[in-house]
């Protein structure tokens, strides 16, 4: 049993560079628009038509020829024949003639012969005649074609994350399906014999795996999904077995990551793939490592479970959202805020501290073990300590990334 | 056909109050901790239990008593036996006797008569004698009973939305399933005979349903589900018999929401239910519509698609997440920069102006009718002018809250 610890430990920065340098956007997948929001486009979206495709009444009022309306005033009314209606989709279909006019809503097509719409407010109409009161300019309440999307323009660009309106763009050139990056398929694997499956009641010494639940919601908030999400037991065969038969596109390993006896994860994924780093200059996850099997990544993440999400979130995260084509940036909104009280770090490692924020003040959580789990409920976010930092003194500025 | 406008145009603040004041959170219902991930709780959680639930090991070491350790030095080596070992889930069964020590790992239960765990570089063990070479005081290494989650503790307060980690607590503490507050369903319709379905392209004066894509996405955003989208005709009673017999927990109806004889909704719903608010005084979504029927929330949102998004974000959107026991707030993150022109606006309304960062600046969108809904996907984000405003000078700090 090797209880001695690592004899180095990766840089954090080191890793994500590697990583970066690895790994690429997965394949795309063509899926119809319906279910695309939030997903990443693999190529620029090119518009193959204008919108809108024809000039189209931008306000209620009367199609009319601008022209035909100068010199219109209260006290000099000019007349126009009321020859019909336009509506959405509903057009007025013959062409106007001289002093003629057309009742048009919003969205309807502008008729033939009109090169204006002007508003109601500025007209009476009595009998199929109109009284012009106001002028109204050639091209003025006209939505224009191609106004909004030009033919042959490029409307998204390749790695969007699709929002909302982006989906209407789409609808409305005509898209049904969208090519986008396939979603990572992530397998979950934990290790440890004490461990009861998550719903369980503890038991006696046995506690109750929670790092699975964790870990599928962080790959579904990073856009992957859970493909397998497995027990398994310390024992190196079936370890073994179960890395060399996941054929997802990112494996989790959480627990057995450290040098121990029982730590079988590291010498499987060496033995098997590639063990690239194995531990790291991070508090609270030292005893993590990454590798790659069959090109794909492997992140060997520690049962504790503070540093099972410190790992997760420094690593695995970054590395699932660059297969699934997203930043590899934080995904958590930040703001910076003085400290109420002195962070301790010491040079040569990456801490990861969990902060409460009280009255506009930052204040480091005294009970922060990496086991203690409740420390990231409890807390608003954490501030990230550099490597090359003693720490901060208090008031100084910091910034948090929040959990919300 | 009335083409004159509304008469009165609702105060923002005054709609978003009513909302505020009439809706209530949906009830509850249980669902699997593993499907809870982002839900809102509808009570206090409180731990029925410890955890841990017993004293275990810190780190890998050597468990034994504190206080047997005292003098220890590299020149005054103390000796113990080692008389077992202690995994997680597997502890050593015998109570330690003095001067005995077991090999223990991370997360194993502390045998009885230990007190303190030794961290393995400050002993040399040698064919079952430790020579300890350091003191460790009673408690140290140790991680206490209860020290993550007291037993009667609330570990999660009413309102909570689920985070991962959140999720990983309840799992250790025994939670198979969570009473969260009920999703809420909401039916989608969208009015104009000239829409094609999304996923058809434009043919001659028809245009294709954008906003009904769009919708369906910001429901999802808010933690809401579609229940129906459904395309309706012009018709007063299709409108009507839509209306009447939907039991989603909210509607929303794109187009036909102005004044206008093809603005059906806003007759059907004061006449089926109440129409609080027809009219507002925000730009661009100023033909917009709120009420209620059977208690149920109704928003009457334009057709033209800026307006539609502008309409939902405003009003739809917070009513939805307030159903759903979320926040009101803006679900936007937010940065403040200096503006690179001014905006301006209408004292009497609120505006809602599209905007793009550029070189940490905010910049106006120069093209941003309603109808352009390109305008959303080429912006950053927006600013709000509030009503009382006239609009920015330049180089004046703006808010801007960001699509993505």
């Amino acid at each position: 049993m090797r209880m001695r610890g690592f004899r180095d430990r990766a840089d954090v920065a080191e890793v994500l560079g590697l990583l970066a340098a690895r790994l690429e956007s997965l394949p795309e997948e063509s899926i119809p628009l319906q279910e695309a929001a939030g997903r990443v486009l693999v190529a620029d979206v090119v518009s193959d038509l204008a919108v809108p495709g024809f000039e189209r009444a931008a306000m209620d009022g009367y199609a009319l020829r601008g022209s035909e309306t100068f010199g219109a005033g209260a006290y000099n009314p000019l007349e126009f024949e009321v020859v019909g209606e336009a509506l959405p989709g509903q057009p007025f279909t013959d062409a106007l003639r001289a002093a003629q006019a057309v009742r048009i809503m919003t969205g309807a097509p502008l008729p033939a012969g009109a090169d204006a719409v002007l508003q109601a407010e500025a007209a009476q109409e009595t009998s199929g005649r109109l009284h012009v009161t106001d002028a109204v300019a050639p091209g003025r309440n006209v939505g224009h074609c191609g106004e909004d999307i030009k033919a042959g323009e490029v409307i998204l660009q390749a790695g969007r994350a699709l929002r909302p309106q982006d989906l209407g763009v789409l609808a409305s050139v005509g898209t049904a399906a969208v090519q986008v990056v396939r979603r990572p398929s992530v397998a979950v694997f934990v290790t440890g014999n004490e461990l009861l499956p998550a719903g369980s009641r503890p038991e006696g010494y046995r506690i109750v795996d929670s790092n699975s639940i964790m870990l599928q919601a962080l790959v579904g908030r990073d856009g992957g999904v859970t493909k397998v999400s497995q027990a398994l037991a310390d024992v190196r065969a079936e370890v073994r077995a179960a890395l060399a038969s996941s054929d997802a596109d990112m494996l989790l390993i959480s627990g057995g990551s450290s040098v121990g006896k029982e730590d079988l994860a590291p010498g499987v994924l060496a033995e098997l793939g590639e063990l690239s780093f194995h531990g790291m200059a991070l508090r609270p996850a030292s005893p993590a490592g990454v590798g790659f099997l069959m090109h794909r990544p492997v992140f060997l993440l520690p049962g504790n479970p503070v540093s099972c999400l410190c790992a997760y979130d420094f690593f695995a995260g970054p590395a699932l959202r660059k297969l699934g084509g997203r930043s590899m940036d934080w995904p958590y909104r930040s703001c910076t805020l003085p400290l109420s009280r002195k962070i301790v770090s010491e040079v040569g490692r990456v801490d990861y501290v969990r902060v409460q924020i009280r009255d506009d003040q930052v204040e480091p959580l005294a009970t922060s073990g990496a086991a203690i789990l409740s420390s990231t409920t409890r807390a608003d976010g954490f501030v990230i300590v550099p490597r090359d930092s003693e720490g901060y003194p208090p008031a100084e500025k910091v910034k948090v990334f929040l959990y919300d």
